[in-house]
């Protein structure tokens, strides 16, 4: 299990590394790799067009502004390409998330909230886990904790 | 192989039936269906805690205005969940867009363009072809075959 | 007169507080709750179903981001829900208004202004007032109150 | 049971007729009025004093653009108010949606979907359940049959 | 020559006293007052009736989100009102200036920028010029004075 | 009394006449005419330059996208400029509105809603007004003839 | 003197004409084509790296939605690349602008209006007269006519 | 090979001299100059009215809120303008960004991101480099350095 994660700038990573972690922690092997589709685009052509040869399954892109480095990568694989918006200093990331989620028919981006690493990373998981059931079994007891989180949380409020 | 496509409302269909006849062109077993999150919470439950052990690998969730549809399938099971959101009568689809895809850590839906129907059904086999080779080797032909009308037209153009 | 005041996220209480003081102020039983609409959907469904039964007779379902805990809520019980958007740290709150405040016909969420946590009481103080008359006379006494802060800051300017 | 409906203008009743219709399928008496905050604004404040002394419990407020009726109203009298935002012809709504739905701390405004004025009546029968009990019971029946209709339309597709 | 400016808020002050500065500067009478429309809707209606009698002859109102202040006094009033847009915690002051400038047709509000009180008050003192010969003199002074300090930094470029 | 309404381009007029047929109504002339900020910059300058020369009194500038034209002409007379924003093919009137509306310090214009030519005819008669006391009468006037019409309306309803 | 137009689909070609027209007009070569930056990745990649050696001096590049076209063929030449943002059926051309015009720092791509192809030819133009004075010649002339053209339509309304 | 650099205030100086920078490395004349098209706007019409006399080739205007400098110099000459959107206090920048792009029919403005003195200096090269062949080598050697920082922070994150 490899799941690829590409940043349009080596910035993005203190959002991203969220992302990271989750997937080692449910034993997923990650790449983590600087490539822009502008200022590297042979490099971002050269990545997508062997990626599934090179055994990932499952890439995210994470880009911010006129993030177009989710879909230019989606454009070059038929691997499932995971969008992930980036919140630069202008327009609160809408710029982002519409240049990433607005893909034209043909070449879709799965795309989650602006900077929600964590949940690119859940849906990679997610995505892989209909191959490999053992991931599935993960998600659930992941699941669970987070539920028991909450719950935790919520009997503090009612035994105040 | 199989699919469901869960609209909040029967008016979506006409939408979502782009999406539908791809999957079916694909070779998967399609069922489309019409839950509403909030007028049928019931219904929505129980399809998705039951939709990993009936067979369903990804569901499609199609919803508009506040649409919470994909969010609620999301929170009950594990398996992949694509949001489609549609464009309803106001506010152009950003009401859908964004509730769909603002999804708060630990829950993600794979959100697509608003009325994105065909890139949601692409998503979704892109998602399966992870664990069925053949739906790789089928992608890629799609691809192929949209490449070639592309250049077909733009041939038109350059013989003009 | 009891009110439910559920949080989609502890982080939210910050806000939220605001409002619980107000309904502590005009005698109102507060119980305030952590309970997300997507990592404990049973809990929240469990709540909302049971919430008449347990003689609460207003709700307040204050989230951010797609917020649907609200709209979740409502779909599960006749009592009035109010929505309190709560602003988290992109798209400036937008997402979170438009996913309480868009609910489609059937299902309506009563929604106030992003971080609107004293409003989002003072109107369920107000819907409780239509069965209970003293709290409209606490009202009364509030409003004037309130009037009289602002005749005496309008006093000190007109008194520089 | 008494529920005024104020239309800022005579052209909103298009929208506003839906929700007449539902107030009075559930028994409700319903009067429907055109008040403009702007163009009759002693009118407005004479309805407003006056309403909770000529017996109505709630009042939904419909405007367009600068919608400041509702608030207008909610300002000078402590029943609760409802606002629906009304679509004109520019902004989509959202400058009715702001105006509405954004009110400053002290005066709420119980604010639904733009042109949702289903969603409002029913809001206001939700808030006057809460007093009158024969008044959930049907709103239990009404949400049985929506339910209903939805699980019509999802047995025709599934039975496609 | 007298100029009044209401504020819905005293926190408004901070940005509502570049304006009356300016109108000072050009020998204008200020008053300057905390009137909410919502919290003080008796004195707002008083101050906006008399105003004309009271000797204004320009009113500006300034408020921030659901902002009808301006809106409100003019309804009540023939004197042109200027509104004035406060930024406040969320929405970037879009609320602000839609709930101002969106008014509907024969109430206008002559809207200014927000958080533009020195423009709110250039466009008091332009409107006054009507009638008073001196103020547009000293409006052209005024002009040439700031044309100079643009050009002066012009020149510290330009000789750089 | 003199008034000019000056269009950005000549398809503005069907939305400009509506504030023109006003004007007359009231007995001011009104000059109307086609002149672009972008397209005829010298016949714009001229025209603010030699304004007050010519006995006109206010400005109404109407322009559509990137609307200069009223800021353009504000910069260079210190007549009272109305910015009237005029909702073209795509944007909604946002970007008109945002053009003309958020004029940097030291140059205001006075803005109405998009569209509103009504308005901007009425504003520049309120500030005519300071002026000409019958003019402030005639307002008086339109305004009880504007609320009779609602009230007309209003029974028109409660006699249903 | 050669200017490419490249369109994303087919259907963009009813706004591009006019854009087309003018150039040819000015004596340009023009080559229009359809080229999809998603669909058909290689052939972008491909026209991009050789247009300079092709003969190309300027590309105008027009997509609709997550408009990736301009930045992508920006990526692979140095020459001069045009924007021209495609409004589609949602979001009204919002999406197809911000992921143009918000381009990364070192790619730069020179955007112009929703649907604008008339200011992206004319632009191309005012590019080329940078090298061929001939054309800024020509350019003085349109602009002379275009002036005279509005002169024209403002006497006509002078005279009227 | 002449640069000018327009600022309409020179609080933009802290993004443009980014930019500036950028045209002295490349070897590139630049006259930095602080100009309001509102404030000094004569000083404009006699800058862009000299424009090319004076050498220039290229003109970059940086401005913000109701950003009008660009289209106004860009009306007054024809060499090519570049409009730099800067972000100011509110709106995010979407109101500079609106004001500048959506120039209408006749008189274009190659408009960059917010903020985006970089791009916009960039720009200005790739224009001038249709002229001046070294100019292109020079941008060819830029991308290369420019994409091997990338490639070094690719490398650092493949090293790990």
């Amino acid at each position: 299990m490899k799941v690829a994660i590409i940043m349009g700038s080596d910035s993005d990573y203190n959002v991203v590394e969220k992302g990271e972690k989750i997937l080692k922690d449910f034993g997923i092997e990650v790449q983590v790799r600087v490539i822009s589709a502008h200022r590297t685009p042979n490099r971002a052509m050269e990545f997508a067009k062997n990626a599934e040869e090179n055994g990932f399954e499952v890439i995210i892109g994470a880009a911010g502004k006129a993030a177009h480095l989710p879909g230019v990568l989606a454009s070059l694989t038929v691997l499932p390409v995971i969008g992930l918006p980036i919140k630069s200093s202008t327009m609160d990331g809408l710029d982002s998330l519409l240049s990433i989620v607005q893909m034209p028919k043909g070449i879709p981006v799965a795309t989650v909230a602006i900077n929600g690493a964590e949940n690119a990373a859940l849906l990679a998981i997610q995505i892989l886990s209909v191959k490999y059931p053992e991931l599935r079994e993960k998600l659930k007891a992941f699941r669970e904790l987070q539920e028991k989180e909450v719950i935790k949380k919520d009997e503090g409020f009612l035994n105040r």
